[in-house]
């Protein structure tokens, strides 16, 4: 009689996307795989400063425990900087400080989700929140999703189809994996659905931060302000992930939830990575600071494109990304990524294939490419190497 | 219609204890309420120069994404030193860094618990431990705890008369709150208990270190090492707590599963917070460090012993712990503990009852004592303040 664990644990398998990014961290590989920041813009220089400061000005309070809703100060940046960008209408007592976005994904399954609860989210969709919601037993609807969000009348279909949901989870903005963004019809209509319905909507926008071109649009939160609208950021790609510091916005009563929750799950997130991160805001220019990682990262989409347009076959479609860290490919439907993927890997090339990101769907034609965390010239030579891959699949 | 929770939001209630602790922030509060390390203590100018060396030398890897098990020198070292504390046999393949030893807690409850699971634990025991695995709808049977640590006929009765549990949880070391410790041989036949029946055991040990006087007993899990023994520690009580470093140290097949369910609940823990503590491990001398705050706790528990040996009515008991943070005070057991902690806060004098440390049993005549927080002349006038308060509802 072996020992026994919950359910949930044969319900999650190691993910297959795990042992794919441990084998490209050889340094000869060339890796579309991840969604890594490019670590060369890291403000190393300026954090060491932000360090002197903190730890001469507040040093033992940095280091002590602190509240589980997070350090008023950068609760209240963020605020503001959503308001500003989104459109939203926050105050710091809507903001809870969490670590890493991915634990605002996984406290709202935990506030929301009991066992045979349903999820809708985009198809497809980011993988890791799949995994974050399955541990609390859900089930997963996809939407149809098109290149302008999810489609509303499919959604209004399957709310009514489906009366055990609990939740919708999208991503609006540069979407992991497809790097598409939702227009401005398809957010008025989601924040009126999930009013109409009484359904919250998790709101994740870790890239929105990251737009090369075209207008930022506002929150879903700014089209319903009853409370419904849960949003989530972080500041793993506008600062450093390796702090892991996200936030959960919303609603003060809902929000109150997620801390009694939060406090049983981790008591707070590290409180010297709030404080740095809040010393370097008070010193330095973090929009500068993020303007430098948008050019960058879209030279790198540029140069990806371009080199796609070049080396991959004529039946081989693509996102155009105007933001973000990812482009989404789309082989003939009767292709199967994964021998081309194990080709690959045999250069020493690798990406993400797509069947991952649907929750319940086995599409195996597409796959996932990201472009933030490779040089220019290392993504000419491995979008080369890939297309040639593609053409002993796709032309004969 | 509202929008709907999970099930186990109505089960977690905002703690009293939280409310508690705010009241307490006020700087002329006297509190032996939470449990805080000494500020004072904090390294900060080895951790200023810690931070210095790490972003010189491996900037840009302490602040990128890491693996979910945790920096390969860290986990080494933790392992190491609970082989030569604990005498355990761990390498770094046992041992995953979790955001404190809080987040330990809680994927263990991830990890074992279903709804209606039983969880065996000592009576009383963790407030935040009850509250973590709350979240995942299980039962708590208290088992009876005298002096010696859990009393191990009647865990065996309880484990044939609840064959639906899944786990014993225990504090061998400085418990919280009675700041007691188990004799040799419980630690023995937990042991063996947890061997004859396959029940998991979570050995949770955050104050071990914090040793005033007496020997240092090996872990549980010295004595059985098929498994079933998983052990937690933190850095919080002999570092600092505000970076939320903690660990999980057992058989390499259950830390697997620990290691995905960890993945969709945070990714991993702060990369940076890691290293640093491993820079500061390697310029600096820990041992060192731990010894100062021995000697501060002690005195300031000799300085409470003292005075509440003065102080207090001859009919209150309390423990005389060789270590860790907190001394556990019983009343005589027609008394009301509730009026008395009011009557404290008027005099600005705090502390917290020991109510809410029984999952079950509503004892009322108990609360705890923390000396770790307050300078000795605080602790003085704060018992003496405690101790007239006592008088006025036991002598009458």
């Amino acid at each position: 009689m072996p020992i026994k664990f919950a359910k949930r644990v044969s319900d999650i398998q190691s993910s297959e996307v795990r042992e794919l990014l441990k084998l490209t961290e050889q340094p000869d590989f060339i890796s579309f795989a991840g969604g890594l920041p490019a670590p060369e813009l890291f403000p190393i220089a300026e954090i060491a400063k932000a360090n002197e400061i903190l730890l001469k000005e507040d040093g033992a309070a940095a280091l002590q425990y602190s509240t589980t809703e997070g350090f008023e100060p950068l609760r209240n940046w963020i605020a503001q900087r959503m308001n500003q960008r989104l459109q939203t209408y926050f105050t710091q007592e809507n903001i809870l400080i969490t670590s890493g976005s991915q634990q605002a994904i996984d406290l709202t399954g935990k506030i929301f989700l009991d066992e045979g609860d349903v999820v809708f989210c985009e198809s497809p969709t980011y993988l890791a929140a799949l995994n974050a919601f399955r541990a609390y037993g859900c089930e997963f609807v996809e939407i149809d999703t098109d290149h302008e969000g999810m489609v509303m009348a499919d959604l209004e279909a399957k709310i009514q189809e489906y009366p055990q949901a609990k939740l919708i989870y999208v991503i609006p903005e540069f979407q992991n994996p497809t790097g598409l963004s939702w227009n401005l019809e398809r957010r008025q209509q989601l924040a009126d659905l999930s009013e109409k319905y009484q359904l919250p909507v998790l709101e994740d926008n870790p890239y929105g931060e990251l737009r090369f071109e075209g207008e930022t649009l506002p929150s879903i939160a700014h089209f319903n302000q009853s409370g419904n609208i849960i949003c989530t950021g972080t500041f793993s790609k506008i600062f450093c992930p390796g702090y892991r510091i996200g936030w959960i916005a919303g609603d003060e009563e809902i929000l109150q939830k997620y801390t009694i929750m939060k406090q049983g799950t981790d008591l707070h997130s590290n409180t010297k990575a709030q404080r740095e991160i809040a010393t370097y805001l008070t010193h330095f220019d973090i929009d500068q600071h993020i303007e430098k990682i948008r050019e960058l990262y879209r030279k790198r989409r540029d140069t990806m494109l371009t080199q796609m347009a070049t080396s991959f076959p004529e039946a081989v479609s693509y996102t155009h990304p105007e933001g973000g860290l990812f482009i989404w490919v789309a082989l003939p439907d009767n292709q199967d990524v994964n021998p081309i993927l194990q080709d690959c890997l045999q250069e020493k090339v690798a990406f993400v294939s797509g069947e991952t990101f649907y929750p319940n769907s086995q599409k195996r034609n597409t796959f996932r490419l990201n472009f933030s965390n490779m040089p220019e010239e290392k993504i000419t030579i491995g979008i080369q190497k890939l297309g040639n891959v593609l053409h002993t699949y796709i032309d004969k």
